[in-house]
């Protein structure tokens, strides 16, 4: 398929389009290098060897994972400086315990003393460390200890104080900035994001504790405020791909929506002033439900046209409103899909076609399961 | 891990009791037997190897998949009698033909004269002929031509005359089952399914044409009527796993549902009366937003927890009403998760761990793609 025309393959179909995941890619480098913090960029929204590459340019070091299978994926080709951004989980520590004594620098996330219990139980081999990284949660609402939980700094302290154990750094997820609308809105978020993180840092060193400190979210590293200059790192992972959700929020602009779903118009339903399309919910996410004037996607070229349902293997597209011109739809029609929520319908997809300049390049093949 | 008992896994992770599959297959073999239908199992649902031998009952013969990737995998591994039950894709006719060409009996669905064009233009190879169902739409509302549009029985009869292809029969899919509640909902849109194919049977016979009928969908063969005695075949798919939603139809009781995806509570957030699990949206379907007293899914023993949100990799968990005891769910405490559709979150899994009695016997692994 290399050099072909996209129209070359069958459908459905998750295109990526090299020439702005490297352009997304190289504005986030830019915007960190220009804010001076160290990006960690987060590998959960692509998973593939290639997009990791795009986003670390090269060096392999230095990214954050959401599953182990991601952290042994890296691990295997020759990726080190990987950080488990997951609140250690139980059933997984004799897991992260080999990726530790295997990589040079492996971390972990730790929220609840019984984690550091665990991590404590389970001594390295070598003299190795267990680094780890504290949770909070600025209003997340999601993982994480409270930075205003007395029981915060106590956590930390004990990580720091811990044999066997050092404290790297304290990260937080500013997953709240997806409620935002707008640039002003996510840069309230990110600067109550990086003010609650930046007084945990000075109470931490009011007892004597330094560590670095890292922030994301594709929203608020894409419109950074200046105060997270102050922080060590950034961690966000969408924005190699982007999204009609980012968009909305105002991450970005439709223009820099990397990915598609190829479709084709399998059946015509004038009797219900509908289309059918070859991509369901197992080629495109259900997330997004309700979200969109145009159902569960942006249509390319379309902005009249609405995905209103899918089945396993069908979508159902009418018009927002009117009657449908079948004419303008003969059988076999490709439509390209902008997906909702880039993570969610990527990982849907066994592989991902990659183009540049209407041409194929080759296929990426991304890592799945825990 | 073979021999171990499910708590060894990591989570999440699919399960599947072997012993509920085989009893679901052998119990819908039986009804097919009693009624004197040919089953001809959808494989959708699995798209395993041995979910299909369970179903066939190792014949390894007369089987229905939704995609080429299902029908291929099954192909290379010595099945035969396929039905593609998709209305044929014009980007995939080459690909059906390799199939017609390699199989005894690779078969295509068709409900449009175009589709026939293509089919007619592609002659198969040493005097092979396609083997064709055309697809009716009998109130389902989605493929399909109407029983009723006059156009329905000339493409039968273009079908029959065709040079190279086959009427080989008439398809309908009666997923309008899915809106039921009870048997008796049930039955009434399995009998109108039924009349209505039968009665096109009737309309073809006057013109001179005999040829198969099948209709299918979980809950009409899970509650058949007696007149489904006069089709040749029945195709129905979710029973091998069945579900919450089929459970709330009427197709079947929860006892029989014999999928579960492990989880683990990985949180406490008590200023929330939250608990967070390691299941988000990457290990459950989003399907089935909003249907649930208890959010995403069941809960298995815990019926007063509801699952109210994921992420991709978390899940929130909360009482349906009144204040969590989170003395009763420590760091760690797997839950089983009832999947409210079976098909959607299976998708999801690159491997599903399959027990009987509580012990793990070993993994399938299911095809993907398109």
């Amino acid at each position: 398929m290399e050099g072909g025309a996209l129209w070359t393959l069958c459908s459905p179909a998750l295109l990526v389009d090299a020439d702005k995941v490297k352009r997304n890619a190289q504005r986030m480098k830019d915007r960190c290098l220009e804010l001076g913090v160290q990006l960690r960029p987060h590998m959960k929204t692509h998973k593939t060897l290639e997009g990791a590459d795009i986003m670390t340019g090269g060096s392999r070091r230095c990214i954050v994972v959401s599953t182990l299978a991601e952290a042994c994926f890296y691990g295997d080709r020759g990726f080190d400086d990987i950080l488990y951004a997951y609140s250690l989980p139980f059933d997984k520590v004799e897991r992260c315990a080999a990726l530790s004594e295997r990589l040079d620098l492996f971390q972990v996330l730790v929220d609840h003393p019984e984690a550091l219990e665990r991590l404590t139980k389970r001594r390295l081999r070598d003299g190795r460390r267990w680094h780890v990284w504290l949770k909070l949660d600025c209003s997340n609402g999601r993982a994480g200890v409270l930075p205003s939980d007395p029981g915060a700094v106590k956590l930390a302290q004990a990580i720091a104080e811990a044999e066997g154990v050092e404290l790297t750094g304290v990260y937080a997820h500013c997953g709240n900035t997806y409620n935002c609308k707008g640039v002003e809105q996510i840069q309230a978020v990110a600067q109550e994001t990086t003010e609650s993180t930046l007084q945990f840092m000075e109470k931490l060193k009011a007892v004597g504790i330094t560590c670095k400190s890292s922030i994301g979210s594709t929203p608020s590293c894409s419109h950074p405020v200046k105060d997270m200059s102050r922080l060590s790192e950034v961690h966000p992972g969408n924005y190699v791909f982007y999204d009609v959700q980012q968009s909305l929020i105002g991450s970005c602009s439709l223009e820099d929506v990397a990915v598609r779903v190829l479709t084709r118009v399998i059946g015509h339903c004038p009797h219900r002033n509908q289309l059918l399309v070859d991509c369901g919910w197992c080629g495109l996410s259900l997330d997004g439900a309700g979200k969109l004037r145009t159902g569960y996607a942006v249509i390319e070229g379309h902005p009249d046209l609405k995905l209103v349902s899918m089945t396993q293997e069908h979508g159902r597209v009418e018009p927002v409103s009117g009657a449908l011109d079948f004419s303008s739809y003969p059988l076999g029609t490709p439509l390209m899909l902008i997906p909702y929520h880039a993570c969610a319908t990527a990982m849907m997809h066994p592989v991902y076609h990659v183009h540049s300049a209407g041409r194929l390049l080759g296929q990426w093949t991304p890592t799945r399961g825990w």
